[in-house]
């Protein structure tokens, strides 16, 4: 109604953002949620392709980093990645990161930035369905929390499973999962059942609270929209590799039939 | 040499291809191995994108035809693998397949033709370094050998996991590598080891004569020049998961905090 808004940035000095939204009319400041504090600047969306390369990305900086090595070249970090450069400089202009003529990037700041796109200066925890030998791998699986996602909880149909201790935590009564994500603010849910186990699991993550799941059944899990689903097929993996071996012994057999016709 | 040289094709009832080379100069005809008999046609060169989304068509294709449906419009199974519908009808179009206008794509064909570029129209056994709780969980997992990719072995370095049995297989030592993939003419391996053996898995692997790796290890693999990756980051698909649930918490808290200033 005629108020004038303007957003508020400051820059702490751990590079923390927080934000406000002021009424100039009243003058007082809103703060809202921290998580908003990470939105300094207007959102972009960021092509989903660019974000699923972020994180490989980040994983060679990291090493980078670890190695003390200080810049690096679009060139350099995409033969690292396997990518063309151009498609390096193109996602990285999503980070508002342009790099320097001859001299590439700044490795520690890209870093930040990247962490900061994807929301990785805070934790998520993670609750997972399945204490079978998957969840028993993923929740004993170290990156986890070492990366930012610590196992919340494991959760079981199965009596026999219940009460045991899996990934440090105790399994508990897929019942109490609502209690679990609102215990801990988990956003996270980890599909980890037989495939026929998949969609209850999966209704049941929704129900709870949970926003975001990250499935390994090799079913399409129908779900609500606004819930981001990614799905970790083994088999699909597997015949991305069969196609490369196929066309592997393609030309080897090319070439051996080639020779002897030459012969 | 002036040797006029002709692919022959023989297309079998079971819709195998079996391929000669002939040599026209003596008329006789080079049989090549039975795997160059899938190389029907001239290959192109598919992009790796495409590849990727390959088996995610085929998972859905497998589902309409258990649901006995016959046709699929390029508008339907790109809703159906949430891509766009150019993006489907220019991936089909590497197969060779283009529709027909206003009926769509015949199911059964479609599923043969990426079968058959997937290079899933014959086993491709596999190796698993690992027999803790992921290679357990991978080994157990009916998706492999249903999906045409059997265990055919499992080995490990730990005394106390040789001799039992995973997967419905006995573990092996992973000295015993070379045998495992001679023996049942392996060609893909997967790394399920912690993120300190993984390089040292990944190597005995390639001198045992595998070409394509399924790594698990959130660890960057450094192999030669011809053996295929497929890294699974458990770590990096949160990480993506992590970016759509900020920038839904950062629009939320936009609203939250618009009501909030106009109140």
């Amino acid at each position: 109604m005629g108020v004038v808004r303007t957003v508020m940035i400051a820059v702490t000095d751990d590079h923390r953002l927080s934000t406000g939204l002021r009424d100039e009319s009243s003058s007082s400041v809103v703060v809202t949620r921290s998580v908003f504090g990470m939105a300094e600047r207007p959102r972009r969306r960021i092509p989903d392709a660019t974000v699923a390369r972020l994180p490989i990305y980040l994983r060679i900086l990291h090493d980078l980093v670890e190695n003390e090595i200080t810049g690096i070249s679009s060139e350099q970090l995409a033969e690292l990645a396997a990518v063309n450069a151009a498609k390096v400089r193109k996602d990285l202009s999503y980070l508002g990161s342009y790099g320097t003529r001859g001299i590439g990037y700044e490795v520690r700041y890209l870093v930040f930035q990247i962490e900061r796109e994807l929301g990785l200066n805070h934790e998520w925890p993670v609750v997972i369905v399945g204490a079978g030998n998957l969840g028993q791998a993923l929740s004993g699986y170290g990156g986890f929390g070492q990366k930012g996602f610590p196992v919340a909880g494991v959760v079981d149909i199965d009596p026999a499973k219940i009460g045991g201790v899996v990934g440090g935590v105790r399994v508990r009564h897929i019942d109490e999962l609502p209690q679990v994500v609102a215990s801990r603010q988990v956003a996270i849910g980890v599909v980890a059942v037989p495939a026929d186990a998949a969609q209850d699991a999966a209704d049941r993550l929704v129900k709870a609270g949970i926003t975001s799941i990250l499935n390994f059944s090799p079913v399409v899990l129908t779900l609500p929209f606004g819930i981001h689903v990614r799905t970790v097929d083994l088999a699909l993996e597997l015949q991305i590799l069969s196609y490369h071996e196929q066309q592997r012994q393609t030309r080897q057999a090319a070439i051996v039939s080639s020779k002897s016709a030459s012969a």
